[in-house]
C-alpha cells in the first residue's frame, strides 16, 4: 500500500524559513493542525529545481489562503538553502520553509530517497491536519511539476474532509457538484 | 525509493478490451515497446470511479495519437468489467483495455493495494516503452483525478526521452523552451 | 484435519442483502445463534454460478423455515453483487445475503481460495448456531452443485444437535428412525 | 486452497478386497487410470458407519458401470476389515475394496485425520483418472452421507472431462443441456 | 537410557473391559496405586496375538492375587476389541482390560510404535504402584511371549520394593534367599 | 520405536575372552554372521551381577550348540573383567567374551546407559546373523534375570528365520506346532 | 584497528574541480598512483569550514610540489560546492578538487560520518600511492585544523616509503637524521 | 563515526608513574574531571617510540599548566615500563604516567590495536574532563609525531568548551579572534 | 586459560576409603577446608598405575602432616577399587581415598578425560582449602609421575598462602629465602 | 581432554636468541623434528620469573645433550626480552631462545593465557619431535618451578618413544627397569 491514508512518520530537521530569513527546527508535529504541501526535489543549485520551486511560490499566496503551509525538502543543509536563497534570483522570491534533510530521514520516510545518489526524487505530498497523506505525485528526473494542479487537489481534499459522505468526481472544481454515495447510484453512473 | 525509475514487475491477467468487446490476456510484456498509462481505481459499479474512467476516455484519442496505450485496473474480474461496460452509460463509452486483477498481483506490484479492503488505491502511472515508471500520482478515496494533466506529463516525458540532455522546467508545455544542463547554469537560475 | 468440527474464524465484510436491497456489514458473529449455509462461488457475471445461486434460492424458503440463514460469497465486491442482482434475470430472484470478499479473508478462512486466480472454489458449508462447521462440500470448476441435498443434511444435523446421543444413518430422512449408540450395537449392524 | 484440483499424494496400504476375499496392496498409483470414489469413515464395528458403507454398496454396480472403482478407508487394519465383513450382516454385502490405514497416512493426505482421536472424519472424494480430486464432501460425526448423490456428481465430472469447454449447471442431470461459456453469456444469465 | 526407572507418561484412552463387557476410560493415573502389566501387540484379528493374549489370561488369576492389574494395548479401537472378544474363541476368554490406542499415544509413550506400519511392537512392561517401569521385554514379530515368566519377575520386583536393601539374584524364586549388599560381598561372589 | 528390528550401531571395544584368557578387540562387525546374545550389567565386583553372569554361563553350552555367541558388557575395562575373572569364584567359570565399555559407546547404542551413574542397565539382547535385534529384555536394578528363557526365545527366533511365513505362538517350544498365517486364520483364532 | 595501514574502500562520486571550474567523477582508483590528502568537513556555507579549506589552499602549492593531490569532501553536492566557490571570497581561492558525497559513502568509508546529522566529522587523511592510509587526524566540531602540519607528515611518510628500513623520529624535519633500526639500538635510546 | 564526540569506554590497568617512581592503578574514571592526553605507541625498547615520548615530555610542563594530565600507553607491562625508564636515557626523563596494557583493553577501546601484532598503533587522543574524545591523530609506523601541535589543539578545545557558541578557525592561536556563528555569517566567509 | 586459579566444579561420586575399608560419598565440597592432592590415572589393574599410586602412598604420611588429603581417581567404580585393593600387593598398601568416576564427571571437570577411550589421563592437581587449583601436572601414557615433587610444591603453595605478598623462587625449599615483590626488585634480578 | 597427546597448533612469532644475540622468527614448524621444552612465564622484569628462567638455564646443557631445544615465552615483545637480557644479571646468563608473544597466540594455543591480565600462566610443556605434547606442568603465581624434574621426564618420554611397548613406572630413572605390559601383569602388580 502506498503512503496515501497513512500518518507521516517521525522526523526532526533544521530548516531555512525563507519568509523571514531565520533558521528554525521542523518536526512531524510541526505539520499537524493545518494542511501541508511537502515538495521534495533533488538538489539546490541545479536546473529543473528552481523553476519548480518558483512555480510553487507562485501558488503560495493561494495555498496560504486555503490554510495550507508549504515546505520544500532536499538532502542539502539549511545553510545551503539560505545560500541558494541569497544568490539565486528565482529562489530569492521564495517565502515558504525550506527544510534541510542531510540525514535523509524525511526523504526516506516519504519513500523518495534515491539511496545510490543520496538525493530525493521529485515527489509532492498533500497532508491533512491529522498528518495523513491525502495525495502524492512523483515524477522522474527531467520532468517538471505543475504546482497549479495542487490547488485543485487541496480544495477537493478539503471539501471531502468538511463534507463527510460526499465525493468529488474527476475534474471537480470548487463550486461544482459533488456526488453523495447512495445505494441508488451503484451501477447507475 | 518510489517506483519512479524502476521497471514494472511481472504479472499476467485477464482483461476486457472495451474497444472491440473481447477478452484478452495482458502481461507486463504487453506494456513494453510503447508508452502506457495505467490507471488504478477501487471497484466497478461505484461512485467516483466512473467519472474518472470517463474523463480518461475523453483523453484517449489524444493519448493514442501520442502513441500511448491506456489500461484501467481494479481487483474486479474481467467478467465484471464487461458487465459494467454493458450496463453503465458512462462506462459504455470506454474504448481502452480494462484489466481484471482479482489475484491482486498488479495492484500489489504498483504498491497501491489496500490489503485490508482488497481494493486498489487511485493511482495513475506513466510507463515508458522500456517498462520504466516515469510518473506516478495517487489520491485518497473521495478525490477524483484530472486526466488532462496526463497529456502534459506524457509529452514532457517523451520530449526528455527523445532529447537526452535536456530537461523540462515546471509548467513546461510542448513547444516551449527546455533547459540544457550546463555548468554555467549551476546557481544561475 | 478438515474444517469439520472447528469454529469459523474471524472476518468482517460488506454484503448486499438481496432481500431488501440494502448494504449491510457481516462478521463471523453475524453467523452465530442460528444455522447458516455459506455458499462460495468463483465470480459474478459468469456461467455456472447463476444457476447454482438460483438453485439455492429455490431452497431458500425451506431453509428459512428450518431457521437457516443463507449467504453466498465471492471475491467480488458488494457493489458488483448489487449490479449483478440488478441486471441478471436469474440473480434478480435471489433474496438471501450476498457477501463481497474482495479482501479474500473469508475464502481463505474456509480454505477455498485459489490464490493464483484470486477466486473462490465452489464450496458449500453448513454451520451450526455455535459457529461450528458441520458439513462441507466442494466441487471442481465446471461441476454444479445441487442445493436440494443441503436440506436433508441440515435436518440431520439439527436432529443430532437436538437429540444428543442419537445418530442419523446414511440416507436418513426426517421422521425416519435414528440409531442410539449402545454397547449392544457394536458389531451388530 | 482445498484439495480440489490437486493430485493425490503418495501412499501405500494393505486392503481387504471384499469382492473376492483377498488381501491386496493399494497405492496412490492404483487409483490412477480410472475414476475413483474414496470414502473415509471413523471406525469398524461402530454405528453410522455400516449404514453408510451399505448405502455405498447399493450404488456400487452403477458406479462400476461408469468405470468408477470404490474404496472405503478407516484407520483400522485390513485384518479388522475382514473380520467386520465376516461378522456384520450389513458389511458382508460389500464388494468393493476396504483399505486399512493404521499408519494414518491416507487420512492425513486427504486432510480428514482427527489427530487427537486417531480416526478419520466422514469424507468422500471423487478422483479423476489423472489422480486429481474433483469433488469432496465431509460431514460431522453423527450425520450420515447419501451415496446416491455421488452418481450424479461423477456423471457431471465425466461429462466435463469428455466435453472440454462445456460446464454443467446446478442440478444438471445426464442428457440435459450444458452451458458453453461464451462472451455473450457473460452477464446474460 | 531405557524406560526402566522412568515414570510412565500421560495418556487418555478408551478401553473394553473384557471382564464386565463395558467401555471405560483409562489414563496414566488409572495405573498408579497398584502394580500393572501392560502388554502391547500389533493388531486384533491376527495370528500370534490371540495365543499371547490367551496365555496372558491364563496368568491373570495369579497376577490378580499378586495385586497386579493387566492391560492389553493395540492401535485398534475399543470397538474392534469388543468385536474381537465377541467373535474369537481364544479372545472371548479374556477378562482383563483391552485398551484401544488408535491415536498411537500410548504405543509412542512406551517406544514400541512402528511408525511406518502404525502398529505396536510386542512389548510387555511391569509398572510399580508409583508408575515407574520396573521391567520391559520386547520381541520381534513372529516370536511369541511366555506370560508365565511375568509372574516371577513381578514377585521379584515386589520383594525388592518391600525389602529395601536386598536384591534378588538370577533365577530367584519366591521364598529363596536374597542378597543383602554389603561391603564384604564385594568381589566375594 | 524400540531397537527391535533395527541393525546394531557401530562400535569398537576391548574385551576379555574368558574362554582362553586373551584380550581381543570386538566391533559390531564381530557380531555379524552368527546369532549373538549381548548381556549388559552395571558393574564388576557387585552383587546381582555375578549370579546373572554365572546363570548365563550355565546356558552357554546350549547356546553354543544353537550357534549363538555370548557377550557380557559393563562400563568396566577389560582389565577389570580379567581381574574379576581371576578373583571371583562365580565369574571364574565364565567362558564367553566379556566386553569392556569404559567409553560407554555400546551401552549408549543399546539405550541402556544410565548417564548419571555411568553404568549400564540390566538389558539382554538377542541379535540375528544380520545384526538385527530380535528380542530385548531389561530389568530394574535389584531384579535378576533368568537366562534359561533366552534359549527358548533364540529357538523361536531361529525357527522363524528358517521358516519364513510361519510364526511361533505364545509359549511355543521347539518341535511344537507353529502358525502359518493365512487369510482363513484371520479372526478364526 | 584504525584505518591506518588499510587500503581505502571503493567509492564513486561527482566533484567540482575548483582548479578549472569543471565537474568530474572521482573514484577510489583516482587516488591511486600518487600521494593524496583527503580533508572532510561538515558542510558548505558554514563557519569553521571555510577557514580550514582556505588554510589548506595555502599549502596546496607546497603539497603539489611534493606530488600530493588534495581533495576536500562534505556530504553536500558538487553543485553546492560550485555555488560556494562562486559566492564565497574564501572558497573562491580554492584550486583543488571538492568532492560531493551526498550518498555519504566516502564519509562512511573513512568512519567520519555522523549518522544522526548526516554530516562528516573534521577528518584529514594522508594516503600513499598504493591507496594505503598513512596518517589520520580528526577534531571535534568547533576546533579548526592547521594544514601546515600536513606538509611535515607527508615528507616523513614519503621519506620512509623511499628509504625502507629507516624511521623518522618525533619532530623529524626534512634533511635531519633518521633512525636505522638495528639490534644495537634496542634499549639504547 | 569515529571516536570523536564519544565517551571513553571502561578499562582498568596498572601503570608506572614515572614522576614519582610508583606503580598505580588507572581506570577510565581516573581520566574524568580534568583534560587528558593519551599517547599510544607500539612497544618499549624500540626506535621511534623513545623520541616521541621524549618529545611529549618536552611539552609536559606546558600541558600541566593547562591542567592536562598525560598518559602514554603500550601493550607492554608496567614492569617493562619501569625497566625502560631505568635503563634508557631518553625515557628516564619522563615524568608522566606510563600505562601498561598487556590485556590490550585500552588499545582496543581506542581502536588502535593491531590484532595480528598485538601492538598499539601510534595514536594520540585529547580527552575533555567529561571523558569525551575531542581530537585524535594516528600515524603509520615509521612516522613520528610532533607533540608541540598538541598544545595548540588543547588550547582551542579548552577555549571552545569555556566559550560555548564560539568556534576556533583554522590555525587559531590563543588570543586571536574566534568566530561567533550567526545567520549573517552563512555563506559570507 | 588453564584450570590454575579456578575453583573446582561440582561433582558427586562414590569412593573406597582404603584407609578404613569403607565406601563413602565424596563431593567437591568434601575437598574444601583443607589442602587436597587429586591424582588421576587411566584404569585399575593396569601397569604404570600401581607404581604411581604406591609412590603416592609413600608420600602420604608426609602430605598428611602438611594437612593434605589425597584422592586417587579413575573411571572405574568404587567396587573395582576395593577389589583391586583386596587383590594387588602394591595397591593393598594404599590408605587414601580412591574415588570411582564411572560417570566421567570429575575427569571431565579436570579436563583429563580421553573421550574416545573413556579413561582419565595421568593428571595430578594440588587444590587449596578454598577449592582453587594451585598446581597441575599431566603426563602422557607410558611416563610415570614422581610423587616426591608434590611435597615441595605443596610447601611452596602453603607458604605463599600463609605469607601473602611473598613469592617462592624456582627450586625453593622450605626454610630457604622467599622474595618480597617490591618496586626496587623490578628489573634488578 | 588436556593438551597431552595433541599436536601443537600453528603460530608465528619474533624471538630473541639469547645464545647469539639475534632476533629470529619462530613458528610451530621450528619445533618439529627434535624434542622441545616450552616454558611460559607472566612477564619480564618481575620476581619469580628470573629465578625460574635461570634455573632452566642451569639445565640447558643437559637438555641440549638430550637433543632438546628450550624456549621461554611471555607476552612481552622480543625487544623487551633483549632489554631484560641486557640489564638483568640473572637473565643475562640465558642462552636459549626467548619468544615474544604480544599477540598472545602461543599462550592461547597452550591454554595458559590469563585473558583478563593479558599474561601467560607458569606452564611448562615437553613436546616430542612430531609436535605432540608429552607432558605439562602449570603452577599458580607465586610458586616457582624446579627445572631439574624436566630432565627426568624428558628421559622417560624419550625411552618410551624409542622402546614402544615398554612403560616407565613412577620415579623411573634412566637405566632402571621398565615394564613390558603383558596379560600376565594385569592385576599382578
Amino acid at each position: 500500500m502506498s503512503l496515501i491514508g497513512k500518518e507521516i512518520e517521525s522526523f526532526k530537521a533544521q530548516a531555512y524559513n525563507a519568509g523571514n530569513g531565520e533558521f528554525i527546527e521542523i518536526t512531524d508535529e510541526s505539520l499537524k493542525g493545518k494542511w501541508s504541501v511537502v515538495c521534495f526535489y533533488p538538489a539546490d543549485f541545479t536546473f529543473v529545481c528552481p523553476t519548480e520551486l518558483e512555480d510553487l511560490q507562485d501558488q503560495y499566496a493561494t495555498l496560504q489562503e486555503l490554510g495550507v503551509e508549504v515546505y520544500s525538502v532536499s538532502t542539502d543543509t539549511h545553510f545551503t538553502h539560505k545560500a541558494w536563497h541569497d544568490h539565486s534570483e528565482a529562489i530569492s522570491k521564495i517565502e515558504y520553509v525550506m527544510i534541510g534533510d542531510p540525514s535523509q530521514t524525511i526523504s526516506r520516510n516519504f519513500d523518495v530517497l534515491d539511496e545510490e545518489a543520496g538525493l530525493a526524487q521529485r515527489g509532492t505530498f498533500i497532508i491533512d491536519p491529522d498528518g495523513i497523506v491525502q495525495a502524492a505525485e512523483i515524477n522522474a528526473d527531467g520532468i517538471g511539476r505543475d504546482a497549479s494542479t495542487l490547488v485543485g487537489k487541496v480544495k477537493a481534499a478539503q471539501y471531502v474532509r468538511n463534507n463527510p459522505g460526499e465525493v468529488c468526481p474527476a475534474k471537480w472544481e470548487e463550486g461544482s457538484e459533488t456526488l453523495k454515495p447512495s445505494l441508488d447510484l451503484v451501477g447507475k453512473i
